[in-house]
């Protein structure tokens, strides 16, 4: 029998925090500031099965989402950044991505936290590419949103028969902003999932962790490991109900059978 | 076929969003910013079929739930009362009936707005009716409560068997806040639909959403615009969730059907 | 036929405000203040059936859960040290089990409130016992927390077949934090209670209601006294779903009867 050593945990979990945010080591304070450390960077950041990257993503959109703080967003912005795990531009593209899936402040507070950490690392501002450059033809816009849907949902593409679904869905979620590619597909996934999982919406919730493995942008492993990613900063009882959808969505895809609500 | 062009689409979404939020133009140094420009502004708030009044009590409600940023919920404020949306009265109103179906601190933050924006303008603090005025006996409260319940969810009212039922709902939320006359019941409608769409909770977002329409506040149409607005703020997973009520209330009301669950 | 008076619901609301957020008296400005003092403080706080211990855990996880104001959470800080009502120490402990319920950025704000409080009181900062003091077995471990669960949820611990179950749920949830002896597991019934709650996730807000209740941590009569005091900071529509639940799963009990999803 190995036994596991309490100062050896904080010690890694001292490692990885300063590794991770990017910052200098501080002493914790408090009980909740010694969880941090011992839970979070030295039990979970420190598993495998999932990169860091996606551990990234979905961290700081869970952080994004829960509240906003810049004492937790900006730690994860400055250590992707000087990581290389992410560049510049994808933070702003998965800035607008959360505001679409976790809602538009939360987007905007990823979008603070990028913007203070460009500015305290002296980053010279991203251009971006806005989002149309070319006139358009509506009627293409539509058709093109509802094929990129088609592709990410891995489901037929709804009917632009009301507002929300004609010009929120198909014209500017999947008509727009899901086919840019400054940021890939698998990043973007993460977001989406953060953004669901945080809604409490139990179809959204269902047919995106259906989509993710479907689609072969996740696997049930990786899919295993953001669950307890997530609930570090989305609370374990959102944790608990993608935790058993994960379970049956990956038996699902495993029989082969199609997504069903 | 005709095109349409990127930049009369900026154009429109920079005078709307200067309009709106009664703001100098400022140039979009990020993707959400140009994003919030070009599809929040020149797309959804360029929409027919649901008034300014609606529509500003939506977004200042969304902006209230969804992280409560001074740098959303300002312009806002600011842009209901210099149009002559809203005034500041109402906005107090809006402020309390917020904090009971979004949570107490939510409509903190819009009164938060409220006071920040009346001081910045000049204007006079606004005096106001307290709950009560006159003595009264309790269990005509609770009667007057009930009925107002009936009158407004258009279905039976609960009996006050538990401290929520009485002396929540029945005694204060109708027996008080919605009986008070400053703030139209259609105002009303609008704040409640987005606390309840923002809770995520699947029996009030039932009724409320049958309610609304039953009640004759708000139309089939109105609601499927109410969609999409909310869907801004409160982030699609949310929307698609009363997207799916609104299609299958308004076939019930349609169908001259009572409310089920 | 007695009538209340205003005059006094005002008085008794603005005394009890006074005494249990230690503060000085101040006139309300606006509508929002004015029924903070006449409904909560009036006539949610003056309810008997709840001790104020439980009512302070209930309210301050309940306000850092839902935007985590400094305004609303320090009062609710300061009344509680300063009555006696939670030592400091508890509240440290209340701020990480917070953080696992409600997600870690809400334990954040619920710590940074203690923390500003301690500060303004002159409090020295309170030592904490770490996580683990000792080098520990793995799998006794985990044993611990599946046995733990049991208790905590008078339901079979789950197997630890995925990173949430095993690292999450069992080895860090109920094999570290509920284990902690440095608060009572009624108080952290309450901590929890409000998280799931918040969540709106149905399977634990089911799961945690029958359990506060089948554990004898609180009594049905108490359970209605949380669905007020909590829908004040979650919202009515969060609160009309616990309510619903509490009935249901109060019966259950009362009849004898496991629990059921």
């Amino acid at each position: 029998m190995t036994l596991l050593n309490p100062k050896e945990r904080s010690q890694r979990g001292e490692r990885l925090q300063s590794e991770l945010r990017s910052s200098g080591i501080a002493e914790p304070n408090t009980l909740l500031q010694a969880a941090w450390r011992d839970y979070l960077y030295a039990e979970i950041w420190s598993r495998p099965d999932l990169d860091r990257r996606s551990r990234y993503f979905i961290s700081m959109s869970g952080a994004a989402c829960e509240g906003g703080r810049s004492d937790v967003l900006d730690g994860y912005v400055r250590g992707a950044l000087k990581l290389g795990e992410i560049a510049l531009a994808e933070l702003r593209e998965a800035a607008l991505h959360l505001a679409l899936y976790g809602g538009w402040s939360q987007g905007m507070a990823l979008d603070a936290a990028v913007t203070r950490v460009a500015t305290e690392l002296g980053l010279p501002p991203a251009s971006f590419r806005p989002l149309r450059e070319n006139p358009w033809d509506p009627q293409r816009r539509t058709e093109e949103g509802a094929a990129k849907f088609v592709s990410v949902m891995t489901l037929p593409a709804p009917k632009p028969v009301s507002p929300y679904l004609g010009d929120g869905i198909l014209n500017f979620v999947f008509g727009e902003m899901w086919l840019r590619p400054e940021l890939d597909q698998r990043a973007r996934r993460w977001i989406t999932l953060v953004g669901v999982a945080h809604s409490s919406s139990s179809t959204p919730i269902r047919s995106h962790i259906y989509a993710a493995m479907a689609s072969g942008d996740a696997t049930p492993a990786e899919m295993q490991e953001f669950v307890l990613q997530f609930a570090v900063h989305g609370g374990w009882p959102k944790g608990s109900v993608i935790q058993s959808v994960v379970f049956e969505m990956s038996k699902r895809i495993a029989d082969g059978l199609p997504f069903e609500n």
